[in-house]
């Protein structure tokens, strides 16, 4: 038995994760030993006057003599929190509290949570703003839609550093990822793929947006009410915005209607998807059910409509993991100097996530371990190699 | 020659401080292991959801299993930056990160910095508002009085949690502790002394406060323009409410007039006292001269006309260094799970402070190491004992 099979084996019990979270996950340390006279006098008084001399003398010290250039800060309010909704800032502070340890072991960055009592957008970005010189870099997390779109956006352009919502970007990045290799598995050109995305929420937003990015032309997208289309009259802004640069051949009507042919589904949407439905698909069909916990198809049901298969689920293959990306997303920005993380870094994550597979490529084997330790730095180079060129 | 005088031997050069200070000071690292599937479904998705519905359901929960309620934000806008005054919240960080780490060296509390883009009261309180679920308490720091009274104040209004404004009472705590052993050593009441303290700044306004409180009723204070005295119509609302319950016997006038036949001076004003002043204190005087790096009065004048000197610094005898009280009062205060930080908790940490001295009482040895690591623990169990009273 290898031991990843021993270690899914023995479950996991609900005193065991209530144990394990009691304190909090996260510890902050010093990184100077304060043990002596000598030794606090060089971290702390009367040492540190000449730092903050410094500092004050010339601000482009901060960013090489205090930790706050390369702290990523996850902010939230609670209000989008993995499947439970809005449940508010303090029950979605576990959330990112493990965001935050992620952080720090995949991609080496310092990271701390803050979860905000408003969910005023103008109040979010005013917090922010008052707490800039604190921080490096924003990772919105867990954000109702489309709420989302408006404070990410504003965000950064607010702030001089990155800012990215994970919900949206991490989950797009890796779905290009493992299309991109779904597509090759198939053998088919990426571009070509006829896509549907089941979902026009955080996630199935910036997934048509990376795919559209990525050179895919046929996208077409669902919300609960069908096809986006421009013909509709009932869609908010976002998803009017959608609709104008998707769907080019004018499908309309439900689920139904976009996947028949289709090469791809993509479902972020946390509904579910009918058998028949699927059956429509053009041959060697591509399916990602993602939502959480319970994928929008049982993996073992698309599988006889489909040639890929992919969840969010750790207990079957092709898991689609946000940490096959936000830590080395943050990271090649922080350390390429980046103040905005632009369309084209997420891409070069994307293939740098697609490309590590390497000959290792098989149907059930589309992306990378999410423990697999080489993703973050091939990550954080190609999105530092991308800020270069 | 002992450990401690070869450490005090070698010099600390700037290049090292810089070298030191290179990347920040503090590192935030994960509790728990993140390296096989089963670990991340501890920490992070799917059992972190299971923590976040349970605090959802029952908000006393985010007590215990999120790091929150032992956090403690070291919140500064960098207006008056120990000697420095106001440089700002950048140039203020390097001193916040090495407050953040001696919490954990000394009080072994997580802490971490904030330093904000903002002067206004208002607006400092209203983020500390927002960011409410983020932490379990508030350690202001370098912030200009007279904004500092009314801030803290304000937030100890507005927060269910302890807040204490260091530069005030870590100061104050110390000063009381040093002053009971300065009177013990001296063979006088602690209640009988007649006290000066020079300056009325958040140090100064500080001590008199909790001099009072521990039942010295002879304080006379100082500021730049003399004695703080009700006829005087000059003065802010912080002095005039000081000078109304200080100065019992009405003096008026200048330091000399203070000083005459004063018992103990405590110097907290960044400014000097002359020699021939100190000359007319009563017998066996106390002369404490806070100001860093350069004292009121050079610590070998001062014994010409004093029993007892001490200064802040680490190359005299008798330092007073902060570090001595606000890792165990925030320790206590967040043991107890108190909610303020009363005048009591003050008074009981300066008793177990100028405590643990003990049999080594002397003229020069009148408050311990800021190192002996028996401070914090003994500051941490008195403060608690207070609150459980």
């Amino acid at each position: 038995m290898t031991a990843h099979a021993r270690d899914r084996q023995r479950p996991v019990s609900t005193e065991e994760i209530f144990a394990s979270h009691e304190g909090g996950k996260l510890s902050v340390d010093p990184l100077l030993p304060l043990d002596s006279t000598r030794a606090l006098s060089i971290a702390y008084t009367p040492g540190v006057a000449q730092v903050s001399r410094a500092i004050a003398a010339d601000p482009a010290l901060a960013q090489t003599h205090t930790w706050a250039s390369r702290l990523v800060v996850v902010v939230s309010d609670g209000t989008a929190v993995l499947g439970l909704g809005d449940i508010g800032p303090a029950a979605a502070l576990p959330v990112m509290e493990g965001k935050s340890a992620l952080f720090k072991a995949f991609g080496g960055l310092n990271a701390i949570p803050l979860v905000l009592n408003t969910t005023n957008t103008d109040e979010i970005i005013e917090t922010l703003l008052r707490l800039r010189p604190s921080y490096g870099a924003v990772n919105l997390e867990d954000v109702s839609a489309p709420r989302c779109f408006e404070l990410e956006q504003r965000l950064i352009e607010a702030l001089d550093c990155p800012v990215m919502h994970d919900d949206q970007h991490g989950t797009a990045i890796v779905v290009l990822a493992a299309l991109r290799n779904a597509a090759r598995v198939t053998g088919r050109p990426l571009e070509g793929l006829k896509v549907v995305i089941s979902g026009a929420g955080a996630a199935g937003v910036a997934c048509a947006n990376i795919l559209l990015e990525a050179g895919i032309s046929d996208v077409v997208v669902l919300d609960s009410r069908g096809v986006l289309a421009t013909s509709r009259t009932d869609l908010s802004s976002v998803k009017t915005d959608l609709a104008a640069r998707t769907n080019p051949r004018g499908v309309s009507g439900s689920a139904a209607d976009a996947l028949r042919g289709a090469d791809a589904f993509i479902g972020v949407s946390s509904g579910t998807v009918d058998e028949a439905i699927l059956a429509k698909m053009a041959p060697d069909a591509i399916i990602f059910a993602l939502s959480n916990p319970d994928p929008e198809v049982h993996p073992d049901v698309a599988a006889r409509y489909a040639a890929v298969v992919a969840t969010g689920r750790s207990d079957f293959p092709n898991q689609i993991n946000n940490v096959l990306a936000f830590p080395g997303v943050f990271r090649g920005a922080l350390d390429s100097g980046a103040k905005r993380i632009t369309p084209a870094m997420k891409v070069a994550a994307a293939d740098a996530i697609s490309d590590l597979v390497g000959g290792d490529l098989a149907a059930d084997f589309i992306v990378p371990s999410a423990l697999d330790p080489r993703v973050a730095p091939a990550v954080a180079a190609a999105v530092a190699d991308t800020v270069s060129r």
